[in-house]
């Protein structure tokens, strides 16, 4: 990215997700987005779900438009679930793998964004390792198209929180009456980021953190949340737990000591799950690092939804996809 | 591959090709199908190809269902001929080159499974290094996916011999008065091993092979075989010789000298095409090494048959993904 | 490419794009294609884009075809916009990226065109870093398949000609009575001899060439253009300056001395583009290097239509790629 005035987003920046009607125009981040319209993506989501849990096969409700994947960052899973949604809503994909594209080197984003849209295309999901990439972009691009931010940097994941509290749902119809318990490296995760701010939104009742004190926020009380050092404390009665998936490439900082010592302190073990409330559910973004967020047990056991998230994530990301591009085909 | 379990398959595995109906589920070795169903296989191929031999364009069978290639291996040609007949029943497509996945790296090929799974992924058709990963895949998925071998280390590729069996029909309805010789490394192909095993359930009248004995199998008269160290008196009289391709990394070991003693061994020269019977074929899966397997005025002769097998090879692999569909979409 | 017989193309060559009937059948270069057909594209492009400059969604002229991007040298622009050509016009497209493909490594270029031709293949736009490859291409290919050439060598880039015309006429219906200034490495670019045999074909009333001694023709008079060593007099009056890419890996040689000496020489700054004609349009095939061909001022100025090139070019290529399959659709 050789535009350096890369903004980090702010109020106004968040202001920009919605058009005039207040209809969501991209999706960026959780926050500043209305509880009424992250209800409207759940509901939305629902209707793409046949009884079964399957999508529903291919609704035309996109066609003849072309969503582009622009990733800057690898990332073959969360790539292949907005590709597999905007299929089943009939759109055209181009996938364009930024990191190793040969010709747009040495070219601006901007130029690339400027290109892509004059090619016609409705639609980008953005991933990038730079916060605020994806409201830097929403701020240069013309009025059709919609920005779909798929993580940027530390600052956000929205899909993946959506997503989330769309799988919490189908457990816990009263929000107000549960605790969930994020466990893991809070500091620099986009994932807790978002999550926490969904979860504030849709009034969760108890929003609790567990972290190495060198992976907290400093302004941690201000978001909202109960921290504890302690596992056990954290997950004492909790309706369910988020384990955020350990970056590897900060095993050899400070940060974190190594795998097997951060399994014995913050690892879900079988008898951590006991802990939980009863009907209590245990997540994690994927792909999971097996005996070290969590027991290989525990990821293929009963109180697990891993796989009911990605399930989930098709029909949710289709709802966001179709809803930012509403204004433009209803 | 990170799960160290691979069986290898043995009787019952092949018996989960079929469905309780007697229906093709998954395509992973032609050991173990009830010829009738083979049959079927090149007659639904048949049907596929108009009288021009073009394949019907874009028929609506497969619409709105997912086709993976979850290819482990690189292989252009093979993904590309999938991937066309895919399209042409107009299933959706995804190519996962899982040798350069870099997210996926780190995740067991089962983890890897069960998200395409949880992401409503219908069908997984597999390429992959060690001899029995489409077994090992179909005993660990759900009952909604269907999976394909397209070759797996050196033990089969059974969609290369229905290719195979398709174009010899074309050529010899009655199987059981020809002889076919397959000519090069019989020891290590997988290739070879599905055309014998489908050469035995056509009936074909004699099957020869012509192998360095370094190359062969120890058990090569158990396969009902008859090997020939002289590659004269192995193409006599022959209604098809079937050239396998020579992997040039085994060269430079002991199995091989050398790709000019091999062709001055084993090289289907003009002289030595005019052994066979006189309407003989020339077959060989490519790519060709000309001037290794065969002289490139063979391969580019009236005998030769080697584009006419790719132009089948789309034929008889839609005729595969839709019948291993055909449970749930008729 | 291991065919050493790439031929040239000559007159001969060059009456190979059109059938007996006259119509379009493959897209090689300007040369040799009569005015009339042309100004046909110019005309079938028009009717692909609507009202406000957006190509129309989804015809389904192309559906069941399908189109193979074989692009040995990597451009992820040129490649987004035939595929986006493609898709609009209902193809199934299948991108090869032969730079890197594995297995067909070793395989002749007939050989890959052979085996993509028997699997049924409608449509090769082939980019390729020698001069004359699609030429060659043509040469070899069945009748039923049709070639666009996407960039060969130093020889020829005809659609991006073509879509410089479109843009042209957009802003001067009357092509007589305009200058047309053409700004760079006239030398070794595609891009430059395509567009002279485009400028001259539709009549352009003065075309101008500015470039280093050493980066010009030695028969640049027989071209039919007038070439300036000084920009300045070369932008006198002119309607149009074309800007080529400056080729950084050709700027270590003895050819150009260095980036900035160039844009002291021959960089469009704002005090340049003020020589123009007072309605007089900057274009440029892009990605721009600015700073280098221009001031970035002036690219993102209200001179520069190079974003309408972009635009422009999805439709014009839409246009070729549907009359080169006419004889086998309508």
């Amino acid at each position: 990215m050789s535009d350096q005035t890369v903004l980090f987003p702010n109020a106004s920046a968040a202001r920009c997700q919605l058009d005039e009607q207040g209809r969501l125009r991209h999706f960026l981040s959780i926050e500043g987005l209305p509880v009424a319209l992250l209800e409207e993506i759940l509901e939305m989501a629902r209707s793409f779900q046949s009884a079964s849990g399957r999508s529903t096969q291919k609704i035309p409700l996109l066609r003849g438009k072309t969503i582009v994947n622009l990733f800057f960052e690898a990332s073959t899973r969360t790539r292949t679930t907005f590709e597999l949604a905007a299929k089943r809503l009939s759109a055209d994909v181009l996938n364009l793998d930024m990191a190793t594209a040969a010709t747009t080197k040495g070219e601006s984003l901007l130029d690339t964004l400027r290109n892509l849209q004059a090619m016609h295309c409705d639609m980008f999901v953005v991933r990038h390792h730079e916060s605020g990439a994806a409201h830097f972009i929403v701020q240069h691009v013309e009025d059709h198209v919609s920005v779909i931010n798929a993580g940027d940097g530390r600052h956000a994941h929205p899909t993946q929180a959506m997503l989330d509290m769309f799988t919490l749902r189908q457990h816990f119809p009263d929000f107000s009456q549960i605790a969930v318990t994020i466990v893991g490296d809070i500091l620099h995760s986009r994932v807790a980021r978002s999550e926490i701010q969904a979860l504030r939104a849709f009034g969760i009742g108890e929003i609790r953190v567990v972290a190495p004190r060198t992976l907290l926020p400093q302004e941690v009380q201000s978001l909202g949340v109960v921290s504890y050092a302690s596992i056990e404390e954290g997950l004492a009665g909790a309706h369910a737990a988020i384990l955020l998936r350990l970056q590897k490439e900060r095993m050899h900082g400070s940060f974190v000591p190594n795998e097997s010592e951060y399994y014995r302190l913050y690892g879900l073990t079988r008898a951590r799950v006991e802990l939980l409330a009863k009907d209590g559910i245990v997540m994690h973004p994927g792909p999971v690092n097996r005996g070290v967020e969590a027991e290989s047990a525990v990821v293929d056991g009963p109180r697990s939804v891993i796989l009911q998230q990605v399930r989930n994530g098709i029909a949710v990301r289709m709802a966001i996809l179709s809803m930012a591009m509403r204004g433009r085909i209803w």
